[in-house]
Order: structure tokens, then C-alpha cells, then sequence
């Protein structure tokens, strides 16, 4: 079975667009907020949008089951207060909950949480849980809900550690992902993305967290940010800071998705991160569509790349695919037999 | 020759930091500063700190010419206000001139801008000339003087451009380079300095600056942040936004160094970067210093990687090691016969 760590709806029905442009409207000019009650998401308009695209790729690429949250750009922290994150993290995880109902053998469900700028992020447990009830086995965690700003404490903040205590209670992991980025000084998905994921990586290595949570389990998206590629320089800042190699500090706490869009990326993931440490994912439909004219094939095809790393035995590549999902997501195998027998 | 590209004055003298702590303490309790005359930095002192330390490695390493600046991290533009920008800048760059003075042959000026948070770039130009006048060759330019914000506007932004007009007229580079984090979420040598690279990159290729400076040229450095681990990704953003390849968009205006601490990371920025627009660097005595325990080399001689990294012909190294710096300085040629000659 191969098993993509890191997909988000992003082929929405247009009504949540619409819903969520008037809500952002109303919140800006607290003026009244639109009626849940008023979006408009049929069933079969749900339907044809996995069928054309996730679906379809999940097919013609050869993945099984794709882990599966709301459109990471969309969660827009920054916007409004913390009822408008509530309600609306609400809306886009009842979502995800239809698409899994519709097609339960293909996705499982990972959850927005209503973080917003300023609010502790103990005030997301509710949420978690509602979702875990569900059957979603995740979740995503937002490092800075100001949207582009860095203001928050860092992940290494006891400001957190309310909700690792739930997390590792309920046995989910969080995969570290920022949404839309305001700042105009940052791309969302070019410079943002993955600036949030290098300093979450940093934040971790140089903290004692995993001594006061040994079962916490994060996942850094985007292949680690710019960590394999400068892997020399981590190693070395962590041993310059009586830290151990990296491949210790990220044990069973820290992994890291192939969110890599071409070969010699990957290459290199695999090559300097362990094995066990590193998640099959592609985040498609995503951040980077079409074909790499270079080579033909898409560039979010990352199970190409996988199948062609050299130094990867046929049990590696089983753990990249499956195995490390099996171990990271707690929840994953009871939701799997649970979908396998509906 | 082998030309290192970057290079920071880390190890100055006491009283330099003396007077900095004063500078900034009176800057923020509002009292009067520090004089410049207090400063007691003998001859002798930076000889000596110079000749154990980066004079020491160049002969041990076998490079032979280091482009110099000011300590990156030490830049501090969020610190006080604009005057005391200036003074500190002064400051650092006239303490340059005198290493440079005293081992002509071993280093070439660089300097810091007295940039200062929500002042103009254009503010920059006077420092620029005079430091030009004492033989530099290029500038540090610091995106985020705000140290860890970012909320200065886009490298692309008309409010660089002045700035940039002088840069061509004086036929000098920028380094784009931030300086130490004030935000306790980024760590300035792990996370802030790479974040900062990617975020620079994904402005300028996404923008039409180098049509209005086609002249213009910017070093991003630790080998271009996260960008070629991510090439595919990049490539893509690019394509989909009707940009064209980053090797054309690269071309004669954006180069990156090889501030990159092991053997796989340079691989494969060798592989993927066009080898014209890779100029050799260490960055030493810098961010990770000491020995890698699994190689028992430094972790910031970056020579060796770039000596074993496949696929380099001899032209392709004599390129990175050298001719690239001397198309990308225009004033470098000059200054070195000038010291070879004194």
C-alpha cells in the first residue's frame, strides 16, 4: 500500500469560496457574518471534484490512500478573530468528513485547527477532539497564525504544551504547516512554506521538547525545508550546542515528507535523513501543477522520484510508503481496517 | 587563485563589542553614545586576530584571497536609529580597510550599509561611494533590517531602486545578507540567514527587476538558502507564473555561494545550479565552526566538497573558484593587481 502523508482539498466546491469571501468581508467590517446554513456543497459536486482530480491522480500515479486536510492556504489564521478561525475550521473539517464518507478507502482525515494570531493554543483542543471523534488521525499545526510575521512563540514554548499533552492523548501526530502568507515579502508556496519549516526544525533540535514529550510526533512538510540540503550546517549547529547528530534529536519525534519536486532533491533527502524519518507524500493537487518539461512527468509525481533514489532498498521504500505512516499516524491502521471493511 | 566570496571579520577586536554594547545600551535608554575616539584597536591586535584565524585557514585550506565585511550578525540595522546605523557602519567598514590595509593580498573590501528599519535604501549611498573610494568592492544588502520581521518591502520594490542605480554606476554586487534575529522564533545563523536566501530568491525571480537593472547582480549566499534542494519546485512556480527557466532567469544577475557544510549539499548544488553562477565561499570563521566528527574535516571547508563534488571539470572548478568572483566584482580585477603590485 502506498500511503500519501500530505494531500489538502484543494479543488473545493465554488460555495466555500464564496462563503469564505464574505465571511473575511464581514470580519474585516464587522458587519454580520454569513449563514453556514447557506452553503451551498452537494454531494455529487464534492464527488466530481475528487474524482477529476485527486482521485484520478491517485490512480494513473499508482498511491492508495492519501491523508487528507483542508486546503493549507485557505486556514488564514490571521483572519478575523477567533470565532471566524473557529467556524470556519469547523466548515472545512466537516468538509474533509464528506470527502472520506464518499470515498472512505482513499482518504483519512487530518484536521485545521482554529488557531488565531495571539490565542493559546490549548483553545484548539475542542476542535482536535471533535475531529478525532470523526476519525481523522492528525492534525495541522500552524507556527505562525500571523501569516507571514514570525510572531508567535516558538514551538519549543510551553505556550504549546497544553496541546502536545492532548495530541499525545489522543495519539495523533501534527504536521507543522503554515497557511497563506500576507507579508509581501513571501511567496506562500515558494518562500514561505518552507522558510516556516526550516525554522520549526531549528526551534526543535536546539529545545528540550522531546524530553518533556518523548511521544510527541512532528512532521516537517516540504522535505524538511532547507535541512538536507544543509545538513552539514544543522549537524554542526547542533553540536556546537551540546545537541547529538541529528539523526538522534529526530528519533521517533521529527519526520520529514518527500514534498521534493525533482530527482537530485530527493536524492538527496534519502540520502542524508533516515529512513525512518521520512514520509511518502506529494501534496497534490498542490503548490507546483503541470508536467516538468524537462523530463515529461509532473513535478509533484514525488513516487518517481522515490522508486528512482539510489540506495534504497525494496524494505526502505516500504517504509517511506507505508511502514513510517503506519508508526507516525497512531490512529492510521484502526482507520484503515475500518475503511477495508466498510 | 582561489577566491573566497565571503568572509566575515568574527574575530575582532575586544573593544569593538565594548563599544557596541554602549553604542546600543545608549541608544535605547536615549543617553549619550560612546565616542568613536574611545576605541582601542591597536595594529597589532587585528594583525594578530587575523593571522590566527582566517589567515591561518586560508594557508591550511590553500585559498588565496578573501572578499571581507563586517561581521554579518553584528550589522544590527533594528538596532537604534538611523544615525546610529551610520556610525556603527562607519565603524565596522573603516576597521575592514585597516585589516585590509595591513594583508592587501589576503583580503577585499566588502561593506555594510548604515540601513536602518523604514529608511530608505537610498540613504545607503553615501557609505557605499565612500567605502568604493577606499578600494571595496561590493555591499552587504540586508533585506529585513527590521532582524527577523521581515516586513521591509520586496527586494523588487521601487524602494530599492536608487540604490540599485548606484550599485551599476559604481560596477559593484550585493550580497544579500540579513544580520542577527531579534525574534525569538528564528535562530540567526540556523533558520533566519537561510530563510532569508529563499524568501530573496522567490521575490526576484517572480518580478521584472533585472528588465529594468539588467546590469545588476546579487550574490544570494549558503548556496541560495533552500532554493536548489528545491529546484523543481522553484522551476515549476516559475514556469506556471509564464516565467522562464531559473537558469535563464539566474543568467548574469543571480549567483549563489558555496556556503553549503557537506559533501552531498554542494553536489548537488553543482548539479542543478548552472556552474556560471556558483562563486566559491566558506564563510569562515563563521556559523559552524569545528570539525565533523564523521569526516574529521572542518565542517566550513567547503573547498574539499567543492574539489570531490562529480561532475565538475577542471574549467567548470577554475570557474567557481575564481572566474566567476572576477565577472561578478567588475572592481575585483583592479584591486587585486593593485595588491599584487604594492
Amino acid at each position: 500500500m502506498i500511503i500519501d502523508c500530505h494531500g489538502h482539498y484543494t479543488t473545493e466546491p465554488k460555495d466555500l469560496h464564496r462563503f469564505r469571501q464574505e465571511q473575511t468581508k464581514a470580519a474585516k467590517d464587522k458587519t454580520t457574518v454569513p449563514s453556514r446554513a447557506s452553503l451551498k456543497m452537494s454531494d455529487d459536486e464534492i464527488r466530481e471534484s475528487i474524482e477529476a482530480n485527486q482521485l484520478k491522480l491517485q490512480r494513473e500515479r499508482g498511491t492508495d490512500v492519501t491523508i487528507f486536510s483542508p486546503r493549507a492556504s485557505g486556514m488564514g489564521h490571521h483572519i478575523g478573530d477567533e470565532s471566524v478561525s473557529l467556524e470556519w475550521s469547523q466548515i472545512c473539517n466537516d468538509l474533509i468528513a464528506r470527502v472520506i464518507s464518499l470515498f472512505p478507502r482513499n482518504f483519512i482525515g487530518v484536521c485545521q485547527l482554529p488557531q488565531s494570531q495571539g490565542v493559546e493554543p490549548s483553545h484548539s483542543i475542542a476542535e482536535l477532539e471533535r475531529c478525532v471523534k470523526m476519525g481523522f488521525v492528525g492534525c495541522n499545526l500552524n507556527p505562525d497564525p500571523s501569516g507571514g510575521y514570525f510572531n508567535a512563540p516558538p514551538l519549543t514554548d510551553k505556550w504549546w504544551y497544553p496541546f502536545y499533552e492532548k495530541m499525545i492523548e489522543l495519539d495523533v501526530p501534527a504536521m507543522v504547516h503554515v497557511s497563506g502568507c500576507c507579508n509581501p515579502a513571501m511567496h506562500t508556496t515558494g518562500s514561505y512554506y518552507l522558510n516556516a519549516d526550516t525554522m520549526a526544525f531549528v526551534q526543535l533540535i536546539l529545545s528540550d521538547v522531546f524530553k518533556d514529550f518523548p511521544k510527541l510526533k512532528l512532521i516537517i512538510p516540504h522535505g524538511g525545508g532547507a535541512v538536507p540540503f544543509h545538513w552539514g550546517r544543522f549537524r554542526g549547529i547542533a553540536l556546537n550546542n551540546k545537541k547529538p547528530e541529528l539523526d538522534e534529536i529526530m528519533g521517533e519525534n521529527i519526520f520529514f515528507d518527500t514534498c521534493v519536486y525533482h530527482q537530485p532533491g530527493i536524492d538527496l533527502l534519502t540520502k542524508v535523513v533516515p529512513v525512518d524519518n521520512i514520509l511518502f507524500a506529494s501534496e497534490m493537487v498542490g503548490a507546483v501543477k503541470g508536467n516538468d518539461p524537462r523530463t515529461g512527468f509532473p513535478f509533484d509525481d514525488t513516487k518517481r522520484y522515490v522508486e528512482n533514489a539510489p540506495g534504497l532498498s525494496a524494505a526502505d521504500k516500504q517504509k517511506i510508503f507505508e511502514g513510517n505512516a503506519r508508526k507516525v499516524y497512531g490512529r492510521l491502521d484502526g482507520a484503515l481496517k475500518r475503511a477495508m471493511a466498510a
